[in-house]
């Protein structure tokens, strides 16, 4: 894949402003913590695999002009760094999880000065970078085995090369799939209300030749009758112990669309996307974003002035509409709180 | 209610420009034939009741400059003009039945000459759009008796006063029971891709003083699976024998939707909506409309050049998804065929 969606470059988080695609491909670079929180906050780097990075990085960012060796006075910046960065969007695990491995790193080296400690994150924030990659390409191999040529599939949002350091999760399935010469066509869901669907995920799949069909979410249900859907990939922003997934908005309709028709429904995701500590999707914090997203678009009103309006980010699709999980590790299925721990935790 | 959506005015329909609200609310006036086919084919005029009236209204504005007393001629304009108005939108079958309707004018009055045709015709025009008046007050009787205090309704595109002459069918009922003295709510599906939710629907209820909400399409099934959501409620384009009904794209996701989460899926739509002549929803014609429709907002592409795109904008919900079907001579409940030609034919 010739997209880098972030990467670390003198100092700099260099970012793919993703509001701005397809129209216009310009790198954003991200030079000190709170460029980068806004980034994050604004989407113009998105997807819970590519936020983990980006909020490593954006630790870097908050320590890297620190001068002199005041223990104390570091760790005070590096821990309201961290604090900071864990407020930009509260859905997708990946960022606290990355956070967390940064924080790791400073627990776990109590006698190490500043210049040791900022060398150490430093290092940790490019194996979090490097480990997605990887990643991402162990999750395209065990998910291609799933599709079958002449398959037509579906996805929504973008869990691809741009919600990735790599070529993605759902996405990185197909490409996975196209590399290994399997034929296979695919309906890219717009992805109200900001379109991620209609923006990213075709401009990505028609980079890599891949035919690509864009619909409406609202037409998912229509192609499923017809017969024209014969399995479904989603990425996720946090997976719940017993396997419930939050994921964009308008993944949950498509688990019920799925189950209604009979069509199997796979999440891809890797391990930094589960949290452990909760027990079911009902303790994920869902992200309700600002109505304008809604109501407006490229500037223009599209609905009355004054008029209420509810715009969750993200959505719980629960672990028995899903026909299994797939990780770096292999594809989870049910019982998902047994798998889950087996996969995961040995 | 304050709306005209269409009226006869002076030899000239004038029709709400729909395609403008709720920026602006401007008047276009048709004059002939042709203009009243491009406002029906460019969605000015819709909903299927409105273009019920409006292909009526066509045939007044096609014959009306008719010269002399040759009746052949005469009939030959006439039927040339209902055969050109009948190619303007394929899958609302009111349009074809007020068409047939004014075709019966001529067919049952076989000796009258060209001026008495010509007032035969204006008065079937007139008695179509007093009709759809009437129509819609008993139909908002009949469904305001299901809206309980307190409950949360959905509805999605636009079934109200700008889809009908008077004050609507899905949206009638709501008007109905506020003039009841009802309390309740209403989530309104924004309806892509051409937002007739957000921009009609929603400046509707408000301008009712209804408590409105807007959600993006694919929000309806969260706020189901959080329980937000009592009843629903939408139009109908063409309903067959069976009880199958095609409606806006987007309503068979909700109808799915709906059953999964045990709630009541009503449709309401007058008897003019019903073809008896095909048994079930397979027979209905469904429009695919322009890429552009999708790929293209306000004149901003939102998706790469070059995707392929499938825009229906219609789907057809199966009977069996229905509780009941809202007409104005009661509500018709399953089994279907027998209430329907028990309700309709008697």
């Amino acid at each position: 894949m010739a997209v880098e969606t972030i990467k670390w470059i003198n100092g700099a988080a260099r970012i793919i402003d993703q509001t701005k695609l397809p129209r216009q491909f310009k790198y954003l670079y991200c030079r000190d913590v709170k460029t980068m929180w806004q980034a994050i906050k604004r989407l113009q780097v998105r997807g819970a695999p590519a936020i983990g990075v980006a909020a490593a990085f954006g630790v870097l960012l908050g320590i890297q002009k620190f001068k002199g060796s005041d223990k104390r006075k570091f760790l005070q910046l590096f821990h309201e760094t961290c604090d900071y960065l864990s407020t930009s969007r509260p859905t997708a695990v990946n960022l606290f999880n990355m956070l967390n491995e940064m924080r790791a790193v400073v627990t776990h080296n109590p006698q190490a000065d500043v210049a040791t400690l900022k060398k150490a994150l430093f290092l940790q924030a490019m194996t979090i970078f490097e480990a997605d990659r990887e990643v991402c390409r162990q999750m395209g191999e065990h998910g291609a085995k799933l599709i079958k040529n002449g398959m037509r599939c579906l996805t929504v949002c973008n869990a691809g090369a741009l919600a990735t350091v790599d070529y993605g999760t759902a996405l990185g399935v197909f490409y996975s799939a196209k590399g290994r010469g399997k034929k296979f066509s695919v309906y890219s869901c717009e992805t109200r209300p900001l379109l991620q669907g209609a923006r990213l995920t075709c401009w990505e799949l028609l980079q890599q030749k891949i035919d690509t069909t864009l619909i409406c979410d609202n037409m998912a249900a229509t192609l499923m009758a017809q017969g024209k859907v014969d399995i479904i990939f989603t990425g996720a922003d946090r997976i719940a112990s017993n396997g419930d997934a939050a994921n964009k908005i308008g993944t949950y309709m498509l688990a019920v669309l799925a189950r209604h028709h009979g069509i199997p429904f796979y999440v891809v995701a890797p391990s930094t996307t589960f949290d452990l500590k909760i027990k079911s999707g009902r303790q994920i914090p869902i992200e309700e974003r600002h109505s304008d997203e809604v109501t407006h678009f490229a500037g223009v009103p599209t609905a009355p002035k004054g008029v209420k309006v509810y715009n969750p980010a993200f959505d719980v699709t629960p672990a028995k509409l899903i026909a299994g999980i797939v990780t770096e590790h292999g594809i989870i299925r049910a019982p998902f709180v047994k798998n889950i721990k087996r996969l995961l935790l040995n």
